[in-house]
């Protein structure tokens, strides 16, 4: 790579940009910023996610729509820029998109090889040279009215409210569906509850399966809720958040293009100057994200648990046997779905600790740990989504109950003593319980012999069906 | 301590449970279950808080009423235990809840400690014997319809909700105005802007701070978007969710009596399973506070580094000197506020880790971190609250601009090219910003030089004051 | 409080600092810096731990004897400030030291609570006026040679290293002692292993036991190599790390005071810049503290799992029944001591979180986030100390197999399948497996049927106590 | 895909398992298993790393060969899966590896997707059928005296050891080499000192690098003592850790030749439960990984603050312009090096928080979080490598001072009065600070004209030079 020459390479062209010129592939789009890039940032495998570099065609068509109808992009040029960007969003470039996450972190690189590749294709289009900037011109074309540091959070934000309202919601409904269908399905089965691990009172296996189901619709009004924040968009605050160099509509025009290309009810941020020097609604999104995480921690545990054994475990659940569990126990099947939805889990808890560190980094008029946010929000949004659908496909909705085990463990538990308490005491009740354990003796033997209550008594108080639900 | 011994050593007396025997302290009103986890759980000197007390005072006394109202619990012993719970609520019985945070996971011990404490206060109000359970048994009469299952995570939800809502909310309210008075009054100092801490191109200082108040107004709304949640309660669930031994109504009116006792709108939780076995709407709050603290970092960070100097920093603000800042460099001042700001918000960060791998934890019908949930979000909500009325008194509201040197840095300013764009385009306006630097002259002067524009159309073009706002 | 006044209040007397007069209670040793930080930090009730208090007076009595030898100090003043500083080391002063962890970032005005407590004191035994700085004044006598900025990070590393060596590996090797006992003593007992939660290949109920014992072995040697960076001190740098205005022999001569006080190997740091600038010693303790809390999370967890029941859980071990577990159902023992010992490494991952975060905001000359450091590290250690102790005396040192349930699982395991592998290969030892799974029928009904093996074959080869060692 | 049919479609054929029938694409050496998973587990886009599958070959070579010594594998057998084991270790069967992360906690199907590959390409040299296990059968062969169980952990503990040894170690030293030269190139370099972000005393340019060096000669100390952990493998403990179905060397002589392989100082875990059922060595060493991070984040922010403006900010280093700065402002350039690295530290934050919630999730013989283990510790280890690289290569190798804008900063600095400490005293000083604070004059000026000390005499107190190193 050099500078300086004028010929380029067998296989390559010329690009320059204001630091000199520098060859890039012939075959490829991008310009010299991008191919700066890939000499200074070889840093890991991580690049730009597909969601993201789809935003950044959709921003810049709405840019170049909103400056065409400004009066300040001619339709030539416009229109040219719109195909290109159509291009970049429905993913027909993402071979010319090569950079990484580890870059500068306004994701200027990124922003400029979004430019670099719509001018070259625009001008492909136009009939011009690959590398002349002309008829278009990266930055004062493509990039008209706007700035790495607008954009790029701007990007963030359409990537991330596509993928929670497309893949993430969608995902989380059904299995909250699955979910209540077997609640429905195992209403009437009474089970033995445990608390602390240990023998409880009971309910039925159909309560348990709701309390789940009412954890994913809180976590469904918690993600919904979460959406009209990541629906404000930065363009129009340009490098700073003043908006410099731009018409005054731009940043509404913009943003209504973007809800039109999109569907969905993206707006312009009211304050531009937090929306490029913070970014709390994706760092409470990414929490949200954890809270879900939170949430299907405890469901794939306790299913699991629940569905241990065959033989020496809960094995109150059978768990459906996709695959072989072992490469040297012969026959044995595991709870695989949830050990990848656990782990799944674990990741977003990960990713969500780093986007809270990059989001309390920014400086003055710029949080410069954009990249790091999007590449942790969107990975946590897409394997939640997929986990979601595994997990509901391969575990949730193959679930049975092993009604001889549950019925087993009801019957010996000896906390249905708690249903004495109101007729002779917790002191009392106790006693029996205790009696009982020591004895190895069932809780009725123990109470008659302590002469609390009569056979006929205790059979009419302890009665597990009725346990269920309140006196 | 013994567990045999019938006659108690001298300033103590026998309490009972049902595991025998053990002496308390005779000026104490708590009993046996108290004095066990005393013995037992030695663990630090985190006790709970204060806010929790006062919550299970209210909750204790919501279920005597409703006790009372549905015919449970007669009249004499439920005015008693109204009257103990009162005191419990308003701090005069704070020296009787010794127990840590470090003990049972479902608050058990606690939730003893409290019908103990009200059982014994209300049998001395009555003229009982202290440890005699009677006339008031602190399970069957304190714990009435009740279980720590429910009634600790009931506590919780209502000391969170007190805490956001009289403590929390008002300080960050204050802290706004403060800052959205100086974005006002600092509205016309028009001064340099920086990205990736370099800088760029100008904005006001108004503006400036017009994005932390923005950052404030979006973590307001967010503190009360977690709120309904909150509201919440487990009570009418007992020991696992399904209500055994409530009357149906029971929950619904404990609520309704916890709403009139705090003046916020409790509810009873519609699904009282994933109320005991999940803690979702904490660590939902919890991660609303880190995102708080996200935002506080930023701001308080900005305002220490545009305070740095007074001589070889940025030196833009002046701070409140509020003491001597070194114990060996005479007459240093420096950002304290900023600092204790900051390190408050990194043990929300801390905190906040706690909360959410606590939160996922659940097993089966009963999460069994409740109290290091409880405590971590009660300390982050303390902490917040009173580091924003610090950072508002004695820093905030003294924030005085250097307008010498903001007028110094904005003149020398490079990146006032910019508004050259429009005019010459990217390329030759980067080519002037570079012979500037390289020549240590002014931008006007390279301008000229390169023959882009005259002196005169420089002038024009390059008015900071124009640069604030959009074209 | 007043700066201005020249009489104080009843009760009170007048103090001044760099900025003026303030009043303090008559009954306090401390100053006016001390006195403001008071009006400057009402924030939580966080205050400086004790191990803390003790590391400043250790420090202050090595400082002021280096000082001695070097003739900087004459002896009147020296002596009069080491018995100062030796009351303050053993705790009978710590009345006078109210400042909370939420000050300034460098922890100055807890070094100069300290400086003014310690002169005051001396003055006070050398006859003259409290408040006077005459004969020993805080900054010039007390602190001389010092600074906050290397005085407090080399308190922090005092502390730490104290509460490391003198309380959490006693605690640590104590439990690891209790568990290799229990190791030992149920070496012979054969039990199903469980894989995935699902019944695996047998072992021993010693060898489970085992793994915890390596477990907390590997964590008694990460702390002790963690050690040797924390006995590096900063002092002798003063203000920046370049030593200015203390003699070049001052922190080799104040470090080797400290060892002989404290009888641990401090030395002096050998750059003393890092050790003002960066706190790196103190993540690592903490990442190590954070190691040992996931250890002892598996072992907590792994107890109360398999003492889950008695009736409907694992049930392989019994729990010492400490004291009642359920405020509503009568006689259950909870896993208590597996609980706090959970809860507290939660909380010891959210302190390293934020000691993390704290650690890497440091700034060119200054880390000023030692407080929050100091405070997380030593409330980790204190917990994990405390913690151990309880879980090995009231958890570990009673638990006691139950071998029937634990033969009963042994015998009924599918999984004992595994050992036909060398015999009959995966494939049909999969096939057996699953038909007797299928059919509810025994491994060797199966064999058999298949005609894989003759019943003497089966029994030759399938001995669970033969499985539990290699070939 | 269907698991009945005997045909498999055009360019496929028919693998089984012990459930039976599946296709697989015929161009690839992957058997059922593997195939089952990528049906089951289509979740993100992680796929196992690279280091981790080349670990997987040396291990699946080292078993061979062990075996083979023991008599318990032919020389046929053993030499083929010896050869594939090879080509799998070398990169020439990657793309046979394509199952993700997320899938079973234990990695049974990376460990199986190995054994199908290794099976099949020595079934190919061998002049065998794809797909027909003979004469290499996955289980009985190819994993012989192995189980998932503790080849999966032997692999991730190879793979973190070869990357920690042969890429992250030279990085770190080279960086640490590359500002050890800029230490010794800017000694004389006398410069202000800050703290609090304020201006201090002074220090040389070359002290203010030794602490970054300093800093980095600590991480490289730890990160070699974290090695011996990892260095511990799991082989020979097969499916619980007691070596069921290994011969009684079958451990020792595998590591050995893992070490042979490597070149590294492999050996055999002592305690085979803990290695498969704990991941402390791993959570200790991404522990190290985040002390590493947290050092280089203090490094990459202190170099851009010192290179911050340049006309507006602290401007006393010159970064090297690698790019142009901004897609909006001409002529801008950044510290984007140091972005980079601070975004990849914050990653590393994360993913080592994602690695201990991990490491504390193991439950009874195995942890089943082991995927999201070597994912987290891989990718952080890659990420810190490079980043070193890079951060060195374009950014510290090219720095340079600005000694006028340093000698400026010096000169006016206020702080310089703590060299009249020992002169005329803390207060004193204060007033003298204060007084040229106040009116806006030289230090001189204001000691002069409150008569403290002559002109000759301040002269002689303040010389910076003289401050930068002790008496």
């Amino acid at each position: 790579m050099t500078d300086q020459g004028e010929r380029a390479q067998e296989g390559h062209r010329i690009e320059t940009d204001s630091m000199g010129a520098i060859e890039v592939p012939a075959d490829r789009y991008w310009g010299a910023q991008t191919a700066r890039s890939l000499v200074h940032f070889p840093i890991g495998r991580d690049t730009m996610p597909r969601p993201l570099i789809r935003a950044i065609g959709i921003l810049k068509e709405a840019a170049a729509r909103a400056n065409m109808e400004l009066g300040k992009l001619d339709e030539r040029r416009g229109e040219a820029i719109v195909a290109a960007a159509q291009e970049v969003r429905d993913g027909r470039l993402d071979d010319h998109f090569p950079l990484r996450i580890w870059q500068t972190g306004s994701g200027t690189q990124t922003n400029m090889n979004a430019n670099e590749v719509i001018a070259n294709r625009a001008i492909e289009r136009l009939g011009g040279k690959l590398g002349s900037k002309d008829p278009v011109h990266p930055n004062d074309h493509v990039n008209m009215s706007q700035s790495s540091n607008d954009t790029f959070p701007t990007a963030m934000h359409i990537a991330a409210a596509e993928q929670v309202v497309h893949r993430l919601l969608p995902a989380v409904r059904a299995l909250r569906d699955a979910l209540a269908a077997k609640a429905e399905a195992f209403a009437d089965i009474v089970k033995i509850g445990r608390t602390h691990l240990m023998d409880a009172v009971p309910l039925t296996l159909g309560q348990e399966f709701s309390g789940w189901v009412a954890q994913l619709d809180a976590d469904l009004a918690r993600l919904e809720a979460s959406l009209p924040a990541v629906y404000e968009l930065a363009l129009g605050g340009t490098a700073v958040g003043t908006g410099l160099n731009t018409h005054p509509e731009f940043g509404e025009r913009a943003a209504r293009h973007v809800a039109a290309i999109t569907g969905l009810p993206f707006v312009s941020a009211p304050n531009k100057f937090a929306a490029l020097a913070a970014h709390d609604a994706l760092v409470q999104l990414s929490a949200t994200l954890r809270t879900l995480a939170v949430s299907l921690t405890k469901i794939a545990d306790d299913i699991r648990w629940l569905g241990s054994g065959p033989r020496a475990g809960l094995g109150e659940l059978i768990l459906p046997p996709n695959e072989p569990g072992s490469s040297i126990m012969p026959g044995k099947v595991n709870p695989t779905q949830s050990e990848a939805m656990i782990m799944v889990c674990i990741q977003v808890m990960g990713n969500d600790a780093a986007v809270a560190v990059a989001g309390s980094r920014g400086n003055l008029e710029l949080n410069v740990c954009k990249p790091v946010i999007a590449h942790n929000v969107l990975h946590s949004l897409e394997l939640l989504a997929d986990a979601c659908g595994t997990f509901r496909e391969f575990c949730v909705e193959g679930l049975e109950p092993d009604r001889q085990r549950i019925q087993q463990h009801l019957q010996s538990s000896l906390m249905l003593v708690t249903a004495l308490n109101p007729l002779i005491g917790y002191d009392k009740a106790a006693e029996v319980a205790k009696k009982a354990h020591r004895e190895g003796s069932t809780l009725k033997e123990a109470c008659v012999a302590l002469g609390y209550l009569s056979a006929e008594e205790f059979d009419q108080a302890v009665r597990p069906e009725a346990m269920v639900h309140p006196g």
